[in-house]
C-alpha cells in the first residue's frame, strides 16, 4: 500500500488529534476529509467492534442543511422515498437520485422540524447538487454545511457507555430516532443508529470546540467497557450487508438495482426529480441487483476494482466489495448480477487478481 | 505518514498500472480518484521536473462536458469570465461560482464546439453543480463525465518528446489552445497546458484502452531524454504561483480573493448565477487576497492545515500551502492576507507546528 500524502484539501476532523493519539494506522478519503481505516488491523478491530465499543470519528459524513420554508419540498425533490408521514425526530435511509434515476448518494436525513433537515451524506458532494436544484427551481431555503461533526459509538456495549455520559435517557431512544441530549452544557442530538450490525449511537457535536472533550469524555467513562478507537469495518459491514456508495454502487445505479426498491415510493413521491425515469422501473423490477456473494477458497486479495463475474464466457456481473470473514470461515462479498443469474444458489466465477475463483449467490447476507 | 487503504470509491484510472511499475510512492485523491504525489521524492521529483520531462497521470482532473444547444448559455451560467470571445480550439482558466459568489472550482474549460464544451475540474463535483442548474433551468444540455483521460507532458523537454509521438506539429500548438493529433488511429485534442511553469501539454485521451498504450509510446520514445513519470510538485507549483482548490482557497472566497479578479469581467459576464453578488466586490475590491509569502527559517514541516499569519496579536491571515524551495533556498508558501497587511515586504509571523515563524509578504511568486 502507498502512503497518503496529507494536505489542507484532505481535510482533518475536529477529532483527528485523538485518532492519532490513538494510533491510526490508514486512511481513506471521504467528501475530501480524513475516515480512519485501520487501527490494529482490520481483522483485530473487527473482533474488538463485536465484543465491546468503539468511539468511530465519522465526521467526513458531512451534513448538508436544508433550513427554510420550502426545506421539506426541497428534500422531497431529492429523493423517490415518500417523505409525508416522517415527523421531527426520525432518522430516514434515503436514496438521493438524478433526473435519469441514478443514484447520487444514499445519506441518513435526520429531520430536525418541518422546516429544517440534515443530510448525513455518503461519498459526493451532495451539497452541490441540492444547492444547484434549490437555485435553479427559486426555492426558499438555505443550503450549506454546518459546523456539525459526527462521532458514532458502536458495538455491544455501545448502550452502557452512552449512559454514562449522556444519562439513562439514551436507553429509550428508537432505532433510526434522536433525541436532544446535553454535554458540557451543549445540546447535541444523539440518534441510535451507525454504520454496523453491532448497535449503538450517532452523537451530531455542533461546533468543532466541543469534539475533543467529547471524545475524551468517552474514554475517560469507558475505560473498564475496553473502549477503543474504530472506525467502520470492512468485514463487518459486508457481513451485514451495509452497502457503500461508490463501491457497491454508482450514479449509474438505480436504487431498485441497490436494493432500495423497498424505500422507494415512486408513485407517491411527488416532486421527486428522478420520478418519471423510476416509474417503469418501479413498475416492472430491475434487470441487475446487488447480491450477497460467497466467494470459494483461501482469503481473497484486496478489492479495489470491480471483478468481473462470469457465468461460462458470459459476463452476468460484477464483485465490488469483498474480503476474508474470520467469523464465518469464508470470503464474504456483495455485488451487482443480472436477473438471469441472481437466484440464491446460482454458481458463477469471478476474475480476481489471483486467479479465478467459484462464487455462489447467497440470499441472505451473513449477520 | 498513515497509508492510503484502496477501495473502489478511491477510483483507479486507466494509468494506475503505469504509475505503480515506475514506483509511485504516496498519493492523494482527487475527485474521488487517484493522484500520484511522490515517485522518488518531492525534491528529486522537483529538480528531475525542471531540467528533463515528466509525464504525468493527471486523469483524476475529469471531465464535466456540456453538449446541446444550451452548452455555451450554462457554461456562462457557471462562470464570471466573459466567454464571449473563446472561439472552438482555446482552453480558458475560469472561475466557477455559486450564487454568493465563492468558489466552486477553478478549472480548465476547453471549448470544442459552439455547443460543446468539456471543463477539466478541480477536487470537487463540479458535474453535480452543473447538472442541478442545468435540471432547475431546464437547459438544452446533456452534462455528464464522459471516458476522457487526461495525461500531461511536462519540462523544458516536453516538445521534444511530443514531437516524437504526435509529429512536428505538436510545436504549433499556442499555449491555452489545443489540436486535434492522431496516435494509432485514435485522434485526440494536445493542449499546451499544464499544472507547471516548466512547459508542457495535456493530451485528452479518449477511451481508457488508449491509455497505456500512450503511456508506453512516450515512455519509448523519450528514452534519451530521460524521461519519468511524475507528477503535479508542491515545491514548483507553489514557486510558479498556481493555486490549488481545496488547499489555497475554499467556497469561503470569491475569484477577486484569489487574485482572479482579472479573469472576471462581471458587468459582461451576462447570466452568471454569481453574477450579483460579485458586483459590489468587483468595483470596490476584496478586503482580503492570496498572496506569495516567504516563511523564515528551517524547512518548514508539513502543512496540512492553515496555520494562522499574526501581526502582533490580531489575527490577519492565514498560510495555506507551503514547503522548502531547494533552488531558491527559503521556505515558499502561499497564503490569503488581510488588505492592510498585504502590502509587499509586510512583516507577519505564522503559527506553524514546530512554533512561530517570521514571514514577509512577497510581491511576485518565484518563479
Ligand atoms: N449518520 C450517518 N450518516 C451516514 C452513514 C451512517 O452510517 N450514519 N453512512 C453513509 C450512508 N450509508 C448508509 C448505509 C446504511 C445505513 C444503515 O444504517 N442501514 C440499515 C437500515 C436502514 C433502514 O433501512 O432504515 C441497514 O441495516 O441496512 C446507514 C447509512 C453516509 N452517511
Ligand atoms: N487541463 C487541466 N485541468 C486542470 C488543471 C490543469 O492543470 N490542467 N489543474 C486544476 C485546475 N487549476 C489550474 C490552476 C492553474 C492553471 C494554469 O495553467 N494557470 C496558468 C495560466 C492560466 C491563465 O491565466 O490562462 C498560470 O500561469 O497561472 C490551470 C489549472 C484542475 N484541472
Amino acid at each position: 500500500m502507498a502512503e497518503l500524502s496529507p494536505s489542507r484539501r484532505i481535510r482533518r476532523t475536529p477529532f483527528s488529534n485523538g485518532v492519532e493519539a490513538a494510533g491510526v494506522k490508514a486512511y481513506t478519503v471521504y467528501n475530501r476529509m480524513l475516515l480512519p481505516t485501520v487501527f490494529k488491523s482490520t481483522e483485530a478491530d473487527y473482533h474488538h467492534l463485536k465484543k465491546a465499543v468503539q468511539v468511530w470519528d465519522v465526521a467526513c459524513e458531512r451534513q448538508v442543511e436544508l433550513r427554510g420554508p420550502d426545506a421539506s419540498r426541497l428534500m422531497q425533490m431529492l429523493t423517490p422515498r415518500d417523505l409525508r408521514d416522517v415527523a421531527p425526530g426520525r432518522c430516514v435511509y434515503v436514496p438521493i437520485v438524478d433526473e435519469t434515476g441514478g443514484m447520487l448518494n444514499d445519506p441518513v436525513a435526520v429531520k430536525l422540524a418541518e422546516d429544517r433537515w440534515w443530510i448525513s451524506i455518503a461519498d459526493s458532494d451532495l451539497l452541490l447538487w441540492a444547492k444547484g436544484i434549490c437555485n435553479g427551481y427559486h426555492l426558499d431555503v438555505l443550503v450549506d454545511e454546518p459546523d456539525v461533526n459526527l462521532l458514532a459509538v458502536q458495538g455491544p456495549k455501545a448502550e452502557d457507555l452512552m449512559e454514562r455520559v449522556f444519562g439513562a435517557g439514551v436507553r429509550e431512544v428508537k432505532f433510526f430516532h434522536f433525541g436532544e441530549f446535553e454535554f458540557q452544557g451543549r445540546a447535541m442530538n444523539v440518534a441510535r443508529s451507525g454504520y454496523s450490525k453491532q448497535g449503538g449511537f450517532e452523537i451530531y457535536t455542533e461546533g468543532a470546540d466541543i469534539a475533543m472533550p467529547l471524545w475524551e469524555a468517552l474514554f475517560e467513562a469507558g475505560r473498564d467497557l475496553d473502549v477503543r478507537a474504530g472506525c467502520p469495518n470492512l468485514i463487518e459491514r459486508i457481513e451485514g450487508g451495509l452497502l457503500s456508495y461508490g463501491n457497491d454502487m454508482t450514479d449509474d445505479n438505480t436504487p431498485h438495482e441497490c436494493g432500495l426498491g423497498k424505500l422507494c415510493d415512486t408513485q407517491a413521491a411527488m416532486g421527486c426529480i428522478g420520478r418519471d425515469a423510476l416509474l417503469r422501473v418501479a413498475k416492472e423490477g430491475p434487470v441487475q441487483q446487488i447480491r450477497p456473494l460467497e466467494i470459494a477458497g483461501d482469503p481473497v486479495p484486496l478489492c479495489d476494482r470491480v471483478w468481473p463475474l462470469m457465468a461460462g464466457d458470459k459476463r452476468v456481473g460484477q464483485v465490488t466489495s469483498a474480503v476474508w470473514s474470520p467469523d464465518f470461515g469464508v470470503n464474504v462479498a456483495i455485488g451487482m448480477v443480472r436477473m438471469t443469474h441472481w437466484d440464491p444458489g446460482t454458481p458463477l466465477r469471478a476474475h480476481t487478481p489471483d486467479g479465478e475463483r467459484d462464487v455462489t449467490v447467497r440470499e441472505n447476507y451473513w449477520a
